[in-house]
């Protein structure tokens, strides 16, 4: 094997470990990569060399950015008093993409798991609390996902900030726009069911 | 948006243009890098960009490798006088993995479609002529899908090498090891039918 193709090699071991690409899709990634190595291979390697290069943690909320405070912090119309709390980055992307909240985030970065040994300090619980102080938040939207850990992590967000004067909320659950009932899962319809609504 | 947004942005946008990846799953394993950017993403960015500025196809065989000559084309031990032919370079690999032959290869970048209007120049089926001339091959194998196109493309090449003296055969059709037929399509279960072999 010629160091052609251990470099060849290198790099599709490097892809497959991309969560949602195994082997196979790896090779097939490098190898359309390898044919419009001109147009896309060389602008994806720069790309990437640019983020991995700029890209931090935003010290106030989590969030991914290029400076010590992310877009979101940084700007003051997003100073509504209100806080969306999150598990990942990913989910505060999903939020931005539905144009519905305009205020600021918490990324907690997972959920409360005993098994996994995370615990409040770990998920940035404490930080949280201090900033409903220091920036004055009227309120926190818990927009964690309906899974047990999920639920559990909020209720222990809802349980510390007692005491501290804020309203806490959370996400309505539901069917989702367009779903059909037939596709969810019993959870979903239960909740949905409990959180019925007269029609007017 | 800033620019640090505008440059994960983009990111994302190459990443979805990937075989095998989406708009979602793009978001993911960008993110994924981010989180790692130091041990992951910074080495998978170097590795692409070496990859990129090296990697060319081999004149003879249209193998990947990164000189003229492809490490396969270059290894005299590889020259046994059997060229096996197939699609894709993926499949070129998937031969290799199977380690069970020791010729060399002939990459004809696809199948005759009149649909796309591939022809035999586009597949370099006149090169693959000119070699059973210049390198003294007394098989060719055709490694090729058993798609319909994969399939006429195997004739037209048959016929082409008509005449040259070459033996020309195919892979065996059949049931894969360990393959249950229930999982297998109908095309499958006839062709390995049609080609029983009686039982020792
Ligand atoms: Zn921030
Ligand atoms: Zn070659």
């Amino acid at each position: 094997m010629s160091d052609a193709t251990r470099d060849i090699e290198a790099l599709i071991d490097l892809m497959a470990r991309l969560p949602g690409l195994g082997p196979r899709s790896a090779r097939r990634a490098v190898l359309h990569l390898i044919k419009k190595r001109g147009q896309v291979m060389a602008p994806l390697a720069r790309a990437m060399a640019d983020v991995a290069a700029s890209a931090r943690e935003c010290a106030t909320c989590g969030n991914i950015g290029t400076a010590d405070l992310c877009d979101i912090c940084r700007d003051p119309r997003r100073a509504t008093g209100e806080i969306c709390v999150v598990e990942d980055v990913a989910d505060l992307w999903a939020m931005e993409r539905g144009q519905a909240f305009r205020g600021r985030y918490h990324v907690l970065g997972g959920t409360l798991s005993a098994l996994d040994a995370i615990g409040p300090e770990e998920l940035r619980i404490p930080a949280l609390v201090a900033r409903i102080r220091d920036e004055g938040v009227r309120e926190v939207i818990l927009a964690l996902n309906a899974t047990i850990d999920g639920q559990t992590t909020a209720h222990y967000i809802a349980d510390a900030l007692e005491g501290t004067g804020v309203t806490v909320t959370s996400l309505a659950q539901g069917v989702p726009i367009g779903g059909e009932l037939d596709y969810l899962d019993d959870g979903t319809i239960q909740a949905a069911l409990r959180a019925r609504k007269a029609v007017q």
